[in-house]
């Protein structure tokens, strides 16, 4: 009865202790608390919600119910990013291989495509041979040779998570601050590290749209974070469009190496260089931001990054000459222009529309297991607030037939809307929270430092 | 998806359409539709509730996933009371046989003990031979030839509903209006009744002791009854004492018989009459309730009743000899008067405390296939507002050993509260509910028509 008075108390808004929270999982995993026993609670929970020790105990739990990554033989600030998931979001793929190279420790364990968002791992997969199933202890090893592995999260971390998850993407229970929060976290702390910086999405195109359900997500993270002993910040940035240019998992994997070799489009350098900066600053490796940026970009300049992206590469079987030479990667046989259909302002490049126009390319999954075309996607130039002349090229679909193209252009025409008046985005980056809360982004650290002089 | 898709527009405060709960409930039931999912459904609508056509919708498809009860042939009324349990309530046992003797068809289904309440089967099986398992042809004849049946719910009428109230039982989401009131009506439909009279339960010792939560339950069944076209009253009484004097299943059974020669406690009556009183008039049996009291106080003064019940009894595989002869039930081997321990005025006789006693006596079950000793129990004198000098007996305790006798004087020190001043319980009858509202009860419908005359 132990699960049936959780679950009466949770509904009737009571709070589980964190040795009931132990007790409930753990019986879980043993198939002593039903499915359905814990859909009902998860349901409960999206109404009720978690208070912080509540979601401290849950993430904890299932930490636990698993294997850590051991990497208390490296002596380097081990660092790592995570975003809520975005449309066009290749910055994982940038920063690793750049905050490695300024002598990070980098275990980062990325997921795959979900709903309308891209993967990481996806992206990595467009590389021939690149491998990103590697044991715990072939992470360990490569983290000590080279300071960075980019794989998927393995079997051994967090399968309490995992069940959970699996319950929950079937009961609809995803959408809880806490329970995504806990869900993150359990596995972020996985990976043991000693510093972590979070890139959470707002806009039409995240999973939590509303900037204030955005800043509770960052704010339960960054406690949480916290209460493990683990520093945390978050930044808010902007997914009511897609982030660079590039929409595809070959595609984004190019654009992520162009980045690397000075040439990424600048919002997307803006959002790398804020994230890997806090993680610099987290990790000890720089004093301020602003210094921080520019070992970044010193990184960049001097080929130090893209050279640690082919070591990495290198390690986990892929072929290294795809950072200098993009032809090697998967080629669409089709690519047609998309042309602006009237003048005006880009009212909208709608990120939904654009993540669902790759998987209808083939270029991501409606259910898992589904093969994955690496090379479909979109280049889209055209960024809210352009004006446009009618006829204007304002976007590439690259598919494997002339179906593919059809469906591309239909896709690019709900994502991209042109209205008569200049709109203005939503700030790239809005918000920075850490554990003393959420202050409007500022790119420099410069001038608070001035600010505190007398 | 469908599934998601429809748990995720509960989540949200949306409604379910009658089609898409059709679907829904079929796929449930062919195993397409997770006991997961549907836990997580009947959550989300624990906290957002279902509308009248939904709670409709739902009714009738759960009365569709099983067979009815064909009684077409019999031209009588057919006439049911089902009863939100209480602790003392043996009002169907006088009921049933009272008015079959006055031309009614009674196909009455009841239940088992159910937490600390209990059931009308337990207290029937208390009869030796007593069947209450008989094949819907069988009632059907039996109803044809008597006019009356006492019978558990068959397997065959609404294995949905069976199947979704386990999964309630056991993830917290039985206490819902709308969940309980299909879960009711879908059973009572499946009876093919005329006309249902409802007992819904206020007070301490109630599923839902709030009275505004019992009449948001007995509109929403008297609406359900008006959309399904079966004509439904529902009373509210009183569920903050036991009803009658006798707790404990045969010596309800014995109360019932006293009742139906002319000898039941004066509470009882007034709820049987009250409930009767509407049955027989929904039927045509009557023409207004006072009228129809009458009619009950001569079937029983005349022994029609009685001998009704007998030919029940009798049909039934049992001992017709009890309803003259009530040592022919099991009886307790121990028994033991309970003094009053101080002067002063019974402020509460706790249901639940007694309910739970007679558990412990051996008289009712922990979990479902406990078997019952039908002999032990109480029998409570004292009804709160009772003045009583100490020592003075209150109850006697019923029980198989001395060890017994010690439990059900624990459990009537709880249960007994004795105070310094009078205190009044709610009303026996306080509300009446039909499809036009509720109003406060009158016992006697001739001031009404008086009233209406100019």
């Amino acid at each position: 009865m132990l699960a049936y008075q959780l679950i009466e108390r949770k509904r009737n808004g009571g709070r589980i202790e964190p040795g009931e929270w132990r007790e409930l999982i753990a019986s879980y995993l043993r198939d002593e608390v039903t499915d359905a026993q814990m859909a009902a609670l998860l349901m409960a929970v999206y109404f009720r919600g978690l208070d912080g020790d509540e979601t401290a105990a849950l993430t904890e739990t299932m930490l636990r119910s698993g294997a850590s990554l051991d990497l208390s033989h490296i002596e380097s600030p081990r660092l790592d990013k995570h975003s809520t998931g975005g449309v066009g979001d290749k910055v994982s793929l940038i920063l690793a291989p750049l905050i490695a190279s300024l002598g990070a420790a980098v275990p980062m364990m990325s997921g795959r495509g979900l709903g309308h968002t891209g993967g990481t791992l996806d992206k990595l997969e467009s590389i021939p041979g690149f491998r990103t199933r590697l044991s715990l202890s072939e992470v360990r090893s490569q983290i000590g040779r080279i300071g960075c592995a980019l794989i998927g999260q393995s079997e051994e971390i967090a399968p309490a998570d995992r069940r959970l998850y699996a319950l929950r993407d079937s009961t609809a229970t995803v959408e809880s601050i806490p329970l995504i929060a806990a869900s993150i976290m359990s596995k972020k702390f996985a990976e043991g590290l000693t510093g972590l910086v979070l890139d959470v999405k707002r806009g039409s195109g995240a999973f939590m749209p509303e900037v204030e359900r955005g800043l509770e997500l960052a704010q339960t993270m960054v406690d949480l974070g916290r209460s493990h002993g683990l520093p945390v910040v978050a930044l808010l940035t902007a997914m009511d469009r897609p982030l660079g240019r590039a929409c595809g998992n070959a595609l984004e994997l190019e654009e992520a190496i162009n980045a690397l070799h000075g040439d990424g489009p600048p919002d997307l350098m803006r959002v790398t260089y804020a994230l890997g900066a806090e993680l610099l600053v987290l990790g000890g490796l720089a004093v301020g931001r602003d210094a921080a940026r520019r070992a970044m970009e010193v990184a960049i300049s001097s080929g130090k990054a893209a050279d640690k992206f082919r070591e990495v590469i290198e390690a986990q079987g892929g072929d290294p000459a795809v950072v200098d030479d993009s032809s090697l990667l998967p080629q669409a046989s089709c690519c047609e222009l998309y042309f602006a259909p009237r003048p005006g302002f880009v009212a909208t490049v709608d990120p939904r529309q654009v993540g669902f126009g790759v998987i209808e390319l083939g270029g991501g999954r409606t259910r898992p297991g589904d093969p994955v075309d690496h090379s479909v996607g979109f280049v889209i130039a055209a960024r809210p607030g352009d004006l446009v002349r009618e006829g204007e090229p304002l976007a590439t679909v690259m598919a494997r037939d002339p179906a593919g193209i059809e469906a591309g252009r239909s896709a690019l025409e709900r994502a991209i809307v042109i209205g008569d008046e200049a709109d203005y985005p939503i700030p790239l980056i809005s918000h920075r929270v850490t554990h003393e809360g959420a202050t409007p982004y500022e790119a420099s650290d410069t001038p608070v430092e001035l600010a505190a002089q007398p």
